[in-house]
């Protein structure tokens, strides 16, 4: 197996160019059905949130695991973007003074400094809402059994006990509730709910839109787990050790804050090594899809491989 | 017409109820689908916003809507709990202290008080993404059709172009985004929004899930946005009369904050005389639905009539 690096940095280019332009349609200025007004200010603080930047992995997780049925174009970039957006409200509200108090986020303020607290609680809100919306939107998919699938995906996905969930357990790790010891699984299990449920739905969106059979689905959410665990490994390491400027965020947060992370209980090597086993985790996973996966494997090495 | 008010209040109290054990049973501890875990912490402080209090309009509004279809049971208990959540999400975010900041709501401390602010910004999230996957799950309804309209439906009227939109007009309103005018058109924009929204789509609800026909549903559409700017007339009438002990949280919080309400715009007996002709308004609309509706023409009594 060769990996086409260059097939697939033009695969990520392109889908996350799509992305952009279907977020940007779905926050412009048109009032939609049964809308008497779109608050300029919300809206443009909403934009600041969702538009102009990031990698839009999620959205490319969604968009290659539907090809992998044949299903491309509106369907699997729409439910993407909501992912996404789901993925940027995540984004709005950690950033808080009351949560991780960040100044920059993609090398630009945060939306509670380039607007203001209430106007960024508002946008994350809204940015959540918008993602359901999305979902449930005939547009996405013609089959009412698919939107609902997506709905409750999602919802599963990011509430209680899954990103917003493991958002508190972080919280928690820092001590504020009280003093805590995590343990290796404590943190494997926080990182789970934090971000690996909802990159793993990434990939289960694209299995419910292409109607894949529960063997299929099966082996695409290990293979999202896989490559959840991996993607939060590699954030380990690249916050340990690189640079604010490269990063375009704060860096050694986790040290400052006494936040037990996967280096910390493994050892730098020790995390390097569970990234390869992750990897062939995800091989494994993806080995019934034969040549079509190609992109996928590929994803999960560039997951691995990535310096922002 | 003679009210049965004792029927009435029967109805309502029995609604709250079964309401109030549906939201128990959401919101307790065992693990669901796909879950590892359910913080404690942010289970406890979600049962504190959602659990013990509240009359429970909204789900109460589905329930009766959906019994004009024959639609009763789990279904419409479900949807207007979800519903239901959705509000209290909405309170809770609206409580903190860079909104509003309120310490007291339904006479107990609001949840940034009783906790902190970190975990009452989670809480909102997690109870709004909770109102949607109660609506997708099919528990909710067979149909799938049904369910993904429901989410659709709700999140319409919660998003930037409702709920939370109309929030940020609120805020708006108070001059902190600069000097504003409000005139009496902007302030039934911002209520509608604000309130009428999600009240409008507690009817609606009832509609979708009993299959309703196009005209039936317009007709609850219209009863309810009657409905919702009644309740809205009479909550600007109760800030201005009612004392903060009899209403559990502060009074005469528009006036502090210089914001014109439509008593201001219309004078107490002018508001007065807009809350009747809305009952008149809401009566019209329930007009093809005969004796069927008599409990949903009490309802908008109640509304008006509350002193709470």
């Amino acid at each position: 197996m060769t990996p086409s690096t260059s097939t697939f940095s033009a695969r990520l280019d392109e889908a996350a160019r799509l992305v952009e332009a279907s977020l940007e349609a779905l926050l412009a200025d048109n009032l939609r059905h049964g809308e008497i007004a779109r608050p300029a200010r919300l809206m443009e603080a909403m934009r600041h949130a969702a538009l102009g930047g990031g990698k839009r992995l999620r959205p490319f997780l969604t968009i290659e695991a539907a090809r992998l049925f044949g299903v491309e174009g509106q369907g699997p970039l729409r439910a993407g973007s909501a992912v996404e957006l789901l993925h940027c409200y995540s984004l709005v509200h950690d950033d808080l003074p009351s949560m991780d108090d960040d100044d920059l986020r993609r090398g630009r303020p945060t939306v509670h400094r380039a607007y203001d607290e209430a106007t960024a609680i508002l946008v994350g809100d809204a940015l959540q809402t918008l993602a359901f919306e999305v979902l449930a939107d005939p547009e996405t998919d013609p089959d009412p059994a698919v939107r609902s699938d997506l709905v409750l995906g999602l919802a599963r996905a990011s509430g209680l006990g899954g990103m917003v969930g493991g958002q508190l357990l972080d919280l928690s790790a820092e001590g504020r509730y009280g003093a805590v010891t995590m343990s290796e699984a404590a943190v494997r299990q926080l990182q789970m709910m934090k971000t690996g449920a909802i990159l793993t739905f990434a990939v289960e969106a694209g299995a419910i839109l292409g109607k894949a059979d529960a063997g299929a689905r099966r082996s695409l959410m290990e293979y999202g787990r896989a490559l959840g665990a991996a993607f939060q490994v590699a954030d380990d390491i690249l916050d340990r050790e690189a640079t604010p400027e490269a990063l375009g965020k704060r860096t050694g947060k986790d040290q400052e804050k006494g936040k037990a992370t996967l280096v910390d209980l493994l050892g730098l090597d020790g995390a390097k090594r569970e990234s390869r086993q992750l990897v062939e985790k995800a091989d494994a996973a993806l080995e019934g899809f034969g040549d079509r996966a190609q992109t996928l494997r590929e994803a999960v090495r560039f997951v691995v491989e990535r310096e922002v």
